[in-house]
């Protein structure tokens, strides 16, 4: 498989988004589409595209079963449960204990059979083909394990920011999908989302440290925004929560600031996590000069087109 | 002034609620009335005492209004900027940086001539004299400041369980009155209670260490439910928020299990919280037979019942 990264270095590519550069924080504009195909591609109509390019994300209740949500929570514990998974570089640990927080590239099937087909569903892969306008594959998926009393709290953040200067994600032009194992409410930590925030972007204080993921995936202290920035932030677009049943879908732009609080309720929040990225935006030289991070974070040599497949979750 | 205490090993005090004594949790059943008073006695009406039995806590919204809210928190800024304040025993700082997170004894005049005020504010006095039945005293008071982006979780609790093995608070009578200083709301990490949990107690596991207090004030290691019996609680029970607009009061039991997320938002969640103990339920040694907490948490020598008066906030 040819990698298809651009090495920005030999090719000058432009940095619209320069982050963790000077020593003050910035708060810049998009200069990027948030929705880049219309109602008339489908299966998202034009009032939720509107949302979607407003707000910056889309709640899609009970999306799938709870005949398929079962089929996913059992396919969570098996994972959860393997010693061998646990020992694999995909797997990150809770830093307290052992117990598994993430395990990355669930969309492989060597990681994760049914999680692959799930990334796959057509349904799924043709609303983020509306919103990009173009063909996706995915630049990084996830499970993320949020268990019952001692979830971490997760500080605000872009994923842009950090795809575009650690991965050199060039353009604001992909899609998160998050799909909701467990019941989301107000009392165990969801996903909490700054409406509008997509319009504006942080620049960031602060050099990255070398292989800076293997401590920010658990903590993360640098490419976080400023509290002044966000206090001004949250003023004018206040807070919103991704609250749902489990099966609900939550599809959101990479660039809105979001974060979560801890989560002391017995009650956990285990979700599954998709990035789907435009063709036409594949990964060139992290802008912020490090290396490379690792393909099961961001990928750029398993990256064909996703072709959307009707999928039967038995 | 005489310490109003009778020692437990001298008189043989029956210890009603064992915790921290087998390598097992138990739950036992409360031995103690909720509501001692009656609707006649006022100011609650029927309809409220009957809601405080029966969820262990009532909200009182918008109690004081914005031009003593505003005094109020005028008062905390100053405490909070006070280098002096910080450096007293009273004062509890956050466990990664030194801003202060609580501080005790705010109802002596010494420490705020202004809270010392609110404590015996006629209309919340009284409140406490008819669900407890009798007169009262305060038994510990502090301001808590959660401030925006760094708010510490504060993990699921009985009051009364400490204040039993750590105090030696030999009953269930005694309510605390939590002022909200700041809106809360489900975004801010407000307080979680579980309602007509104060019906059971949850003995716990673990011995407690000696000087207990200086790490537990900060984050409590002992003292703390198990997870299988908060987990049984919860689904028996469910979970509330105490949401409600800054000046709002929050009136709860000893007894009633509580705790609260970490909160990442730029909304600071500060709060005044006095405990009022009943005069018939004075400390007696600690059942825990460690030393005795200091004055400043558990008051002995100074508690004199409080006299309601009619205070104008100006």
């Amino acid at each position: 498989m040819t990698a298809r990264t651009t090495p920005a270095a030999t090719t000058n590519f432009e940095d619209l988004y320069p982050s963790r550069v000077k020593s003050y924080p910035e708060t810049l504009d998009r200069q990027d589409p948030v929705v880049y195909g219309t109602a008339q591609d489908g299966p998202l109509t034009e009032e939720q595209l509107n949302q979607y390019e407003r707000d910056g994300f889309l709640i899609l209740p009970a999306f799938f079963s709870d005949h398929e949500v079962a089929a996913f929570r059992a396919e969570l514990s098996a994972l959860r449960d393997c010693q061998e998974t646990k020992q694999k570089p995909e797997a990150i640990l809770e830093p307290d204990h052992s117990e598994l927080r993430s395990l990355f590239s669930v969309h492989r099937p060597e990681i994760s059979p049914l999680f692959s087909k799930v990334a796959s569903d057509k349904r799924i892969v043709q609303m983020t083909n509306q919103i990009l306008g173009s063909e996706v594959y995915i630049h990084q998926s996830r499970v993320n394990l949020k268990p019952g009393f001692a979830g971490k709290e997760f500080f605000w953040h872009s994923d842009f920011e950090t795809w575009h200067v650690e991965d050199g994600m060039p353009r604001m032009r992909a899609v998160s999908c998050s799909l909701l194992l467990d019941q989301n409410d107000e009392f165990n930590a969801p996903l909490m989302l700054v409406p509008g925030s997509q319009q504006e972007y942080i620049a960031c204080v602060g050099e990255t440290p070398d292989d800076h993921y293997q401590n920010s995936l658990r903590r993360q202290e640098v490419g976080i925004p400023d509290h002044q920035s966000l206090d001004e932030m949250v003023n004018q677009y206040g807070i919103v929560q991704g609250v749902g049943p489990a099966g609900s879908i939550l599809l959101f732009d990479c660039n809105i600031m979001h974060g979560s609080n801890s989560n002391i309720t017995p009650l956990p929040r285990s979700n599954l996590f998709f990035v789907y990225n435009s063709t036409s935006n594949y990964l060139v030289q992290p802008f912020g000069n490090q290396n490379q991070r690792p393909e099961f974070i961001a990928s750029r040599e398993d990256c064909e087109p996703i072709v959307p497949q009707t999928i039967t979750h038995d």
